[in-house]
């Protein structure tokens, strides 16, 4: 049994007193995206890692720390995305105003510095710092490509390993860092963590202009018009011209988003796609093959493999 | 002699190795602000705050983990107090959009992260984490008491502590702190630096609406265009019922900002704001009393001072 109950339930006790504060306007926007829940995927992957393991020091504090930078980035992002939802909720700025977001986002940060000083491992803040870095040059990197319309597969391999692979590979190796486990056992989890992180944004780009609004929850299209290249548009970039036009112009002709989700049908650039991201998975799967097998690292294996057919 | 231009060299040098990015828009953002220059307050803070000690331990780290802190908080505050020029520069945001300006200021706190992780001091790690708290409750409370009409001085006074004088505490501390300096020597530099910090937000705020705009080099009024009660418009207030309405609608009618500087100067109230500054920097200079007198503590009673005639 790989049941996370218990540790999800404390999870969400100390995440929620955690962000407390005295300013009614934090609050608001806490009780919007941090307390609303979500899919708590980053702390799944601590406890999960932990636990396949045999259990780590302050995994708990690596859960709350991981999720901490993780909603953070969201509160700075919504600026970015201008989405019109997030986790199906209204995106906070648009209630508050962008200034509120952001400094929300930051009251977030410091607290993910209460947290990890408590666990008194300066290993740990070091990696915190690492990953943080290459989140924030991740997100503008992309923003530049989008600017420079620097378009390109590397770019964008660059994009998803620095904006969300780099994190949740600090989830798995995590807790073979706090554990001081040996260096293979370190590099196995880390190598699961950046080529399921790799998967699941490329999961999530792939349906941001493939799937179903009423499944997802939300509006697709947004990358397009926020002139964001995904593995699709590029794969279609590289056949058919106009691609490029409709990024350029941000999709904003109404036939446009039918326009690329028929040509990447009927091109077979989705079913390539796919095909990718199961290799990914399959890939995550293997870079786990050093650990003992045991119900914590198979479920591991399944959440990758979940990655090659996720529909919301 | 209080020289410190030996270790502000030495400051500006690893700044600017520590804010080197491959990714070219932070790289932009950074020549604007970081790198460009400023007053460096807060490192010269450190600066003397440790050679009043006799020297401490990572006076290096903390002054370069103040300073970041504060460039983050610019770089998200642009987007806030939308501030046509900042340091004499165009507000980075807008050459490069708000994306890009809030993604920086977090890459500058991931900055921060690894220069205190690289002190092995899990003391100062917690005291960033506090202050930074303060700091964005502080910015967040001040839109909040803006966008509520919650208008007090125990307001005002709780916004230029959290926003402005929790880091200047921190600076003028921190050196105790990391020479394990006893209880009433680090209280003592805390206290300085608390009321330093007012005094210098209070100037602040009084030349955002008394000063001459060739002499900052930016134009007035920006605080009323915002909602926001400073200490000024708050005592006039009391008096004269239609500040609060000229508050409310912004300062947008074009003699608004002339009345307020008429009535602040002819009721007295311009005059009572300055006793105010000068009596916070006289209780800074004597907070500094249980430390040796020395150079260097000279040099910070100086500073405090200098608040209550500062024009720029």
């Amino acid at each position: 049994m790989t049941d996370l109950e218990a540790p999800l339930r404390r999870f969400e006790e100390a995440l929620a007193e955690l962000v407390q504060s005295e300013v009614l306007f934090i609050r608001l926007i806490h009780q919007d995206l941090v307390t609303a829940g979500g899919k708590r995927i980053r702390p799944r992957l601590v406890f999960l890692a932990s636990r396949a393991l045999g259990g780590a020091p302050f995994e708990l504090e690596l859960a709350l720390a991981v999720e901490l930078l993780h909603s953070a980035t969201l509160l700075h992002d919504d600026l970015i995305d201008e989405a019109e939802t997030r986790r199906g909720k209204e995106a906070a700025f648009r209630k508050y105003g962008n200034a509120v977001s952001v400094l929300s986002g930051d009251f977030l940060l410091s607290r993910l510095l209460h947290v990890i000083a408590r666990t008194g491992r300066m290993d740990l803040v070091e990696r915190f710092a690492q990953v943080a870095k290459t989140l924030a040059e991740g997100e503008v990197l992309q923003f530049q490509v989008a600017a420079l319309e620097d378009y390109s597969l590397e770019n964008y391999e660059r994009i998803i390993t620095a904006k969300t692979a780099a994190l949740m590979a600090l989830c798995t190796e995590g807790p073979a860092l706090l554990r001081g486990e040996a260096p293979e056992v370190r590099e196995a989890l880390h190598r699961f963590g950046l080529l399921y992180g790799q998967a699941f944004q490329m999961r999530d780009d792939y349906l941001d202009l493939m799937g179903t609004p009423e499944v997802l929850g939300k509006p697709v299209g947004g990358d397009v018009r926020e002139g964001k290249a995904t593995l699709i548009t590029l794969l279609l970039m590289e056949r058919f011209p106009e691609v490029r036009e409709i990024l350029r112009r941000r999709g904003r002709e109404a036939s446009d988003l039918e326009r690329l989700r028929a040509l990447a049908q009927e091109s077979g650039v989705a079913q390539e796609v796919e095909a990718r991201i199961r290799r990914k998975a399959q890939e995550a799967v293997e870079a786990l093959s050093p650990l003992p097998e045991n119900p914590y690292t198979l479920a591991l294996k399944a959440l990758a493999l979940k990655e090659a057919e996720r529909l919301a």
